[in-house]
């Protein structure tokens, strides 16, 4: 996300802004756009939560090959995000600088802000979508053709009501309510985000207490969204965004989990934290105006043993843990161990 | 400290101004301010790391009565300290409003920034010393005569050099360590200094592992300027200053012993966690342009038992603990158990 219109924030309450291309790929193209090998573009930022999503779920459900990948630089300018971490500053199938060129070629003089996670047809370079609540969904379920032997069912059928109800819960008070917290502008809008983020992340560590995942005994798109705000905790939001009642690592729950997570095949071979905090305190200079990069959080607690596979569960229910991370996508170690 | 040229932050490396007025007042009044009870009126912020260790000596050596206490708002405004906090936003005392007014009526015109801590000379109106530096080891050695029935020696004549060669290496790493890095302008400045707030906090870690205090087997003055910033560490300096590479919290050893001092009469019922939090992160609006102040961190831990007695040490040496906290000076709880 971020960029433009979508992170707005000025003298009212933040307000995240839903997505404007909410076309849908899917298996019948009944939106003109068909579940094809190798005709969409998905482009990410490592530094963004609703982008990770993304990352995550194409690794889990094995589609790397079917949607392949383009990285933007985590520190976006004033035409939003760009290419320039790739040779010649050009996504090297899309040949564009900016994503922004794809929106531009959807539709000319879009005025809303352009957010990543987005998806674009390579054949015409237009988006077809960038509607991050709807988009992960689909890959789990319209993409099933193209999931690789094994995939997990990230949205079974049975749990759909409950794990929308975790999810609305967890975006309300916890994945946005970050940055309620984080972009208020007066003590008692900051008070109000900040304490529902804490309220919430209470009742979610009761939850894990006793169950080693938020819906079911296996890994679902709820435990998906969770992990990509709960990885961000330390290293952006604790500080950032003043969400500092206490540390990830200081609620055993919620760190153990978050570690369980981090350690599966296809979430913390995502994580990269560089990119994360260059991007939130390089770019929010409305809240650090420095733009200095702290040198913490340490990291090397997160492969440490978590112990969580004391609760049963069955990570990838009657599937499989995806391969290695393709060649070209490989995050830098980082300082962790 | 704080207000005006003091903490002076700009283009250039933070920078912590020398103390303009050096007098001394002594047991032989050599520079014709002359130990005398109820002479002077010291004026402190409770935010204030630096006047926080006249607060805590001012208890620990009993000198409550002989020395009066002057509490400044923790927000200053643009003519500095102020004593918005009395009846009348005077104080009852020196019957001024601003702190400056005494530095005044010592120099006109004076161009320098007002500080805490101040002493001043209540007959006449005049600021003696703003000497932070000097003014603890004075109140320890030459107010000697007005202390309390088992004061402890804080400065011991046969522990002066170890105790001096601590802490310089505190006031420069640490004290002072923690300001460097929170009004660095460019990101090398902060890397260096944030980094060797935590080399030497790593190093009195490994010293404080078997003994209980930082020199000899008593409380010393060397104890009470590492508390200060310790105290201060989570609230302030770790998210406001970026020293965020770990929590005291995590630290295990730094936070026994933060918690056992904290615990000890004279140091915990002198902490005011809402002024130093509302002073920080009020009042550096070029780092926190917002103005918020944080709910975190939860304070609930610093009543924990910390178990250093175990180490052995006598807190008062041949002395005794001080009485309770005067009427009129307790600290509100905050939260605290």
């Amino acid at each position: 996300m971020g960029g433009g219109g979508n992170d707005s924030y000025g003298k009212k309450a933040f307000k995240r802004s839903k997505s404007h291309f909410a076309d849908r790929i899917t298996a019948d193209g009944r939106d003109g756009w068909p579940v094809a090998a190798g005709r969409y573009r998905l482009v990410v930022s490592r530094a963004c939560p609703w982008a990770s999503r993304t990352v995550i779920s194409r690794r889990l459900l094995g589609l790397e090959d079917a949607l392949p990948m383009a990285i933007a630089d985590p520190i976006q300018d004033d035409r939003s995000w760009r290419f320039t971490l790739d040779p010649g500053g050009r996504d090297p199938v899309l040949g564009i600088r900016y994503l922004s060129e794809a929106y531009d070629k959807r539709e000319t003089g879009y005025p809303g802000g352009v957010s990543v996670p987005a998806i674009v047809d390579v054949p015409s370079g237009q988006l077809v979508t960038n509607d991050y609540q709807q988009l992960t969904l689909d890959l789990a379920t319209e993409w099933s053709a193209l999931h690789r032997e094994g995939a997990p069912d990230l949205y079974p059928q049975a749990l759909r009501d409950e794990i929308d109800a975790v999810m609305a819960e967890v975006y309300e008070d916890v994945n946005n309510g970050v940055y309620r917290a984080g972009f208020a502008t007066d003590q008692e809008e900051y008070e109000g985000a900040c304490a529902g983020v804490f309220r919430r992340l209470d009742m979610l560590s009761a939850r894990l207490e006793g169950q080693r995942y938020l819906v079911g005994d296996t890994i679902t798109e709820a435990d998906i969204r969770l992990f990509t705000t709960l990885v961000r905790f330390d290293a952006a939001y604790h500080g950032h965004f003043k969400c500092n009642r206490w540390k990830l690592t200081e609620n055993p729950i919620l760190w153990a989990y978050a570690r369980d997570l981090y350690q599966t095949p296809g979430f913390g071979d995502t994580v990269d934290f560089d990119h994360i905090k260059r991007h939130y305190y390089q770019v929010h200079s409305g809240i650090n105006p420095t733009r200095i990069v702290p040198l913490g959080p340490e990291l090397d607690g997160w492969l440490a043993p978590h112990f969580r596979q004391e609760l049963g569960g069955r990570p990838f229910g009657d599937g499989t843990p995806p391969g290695p991370v393709p060649a070209g996508e490989e995050v830098p170690a980082q300082g962790r161990p």
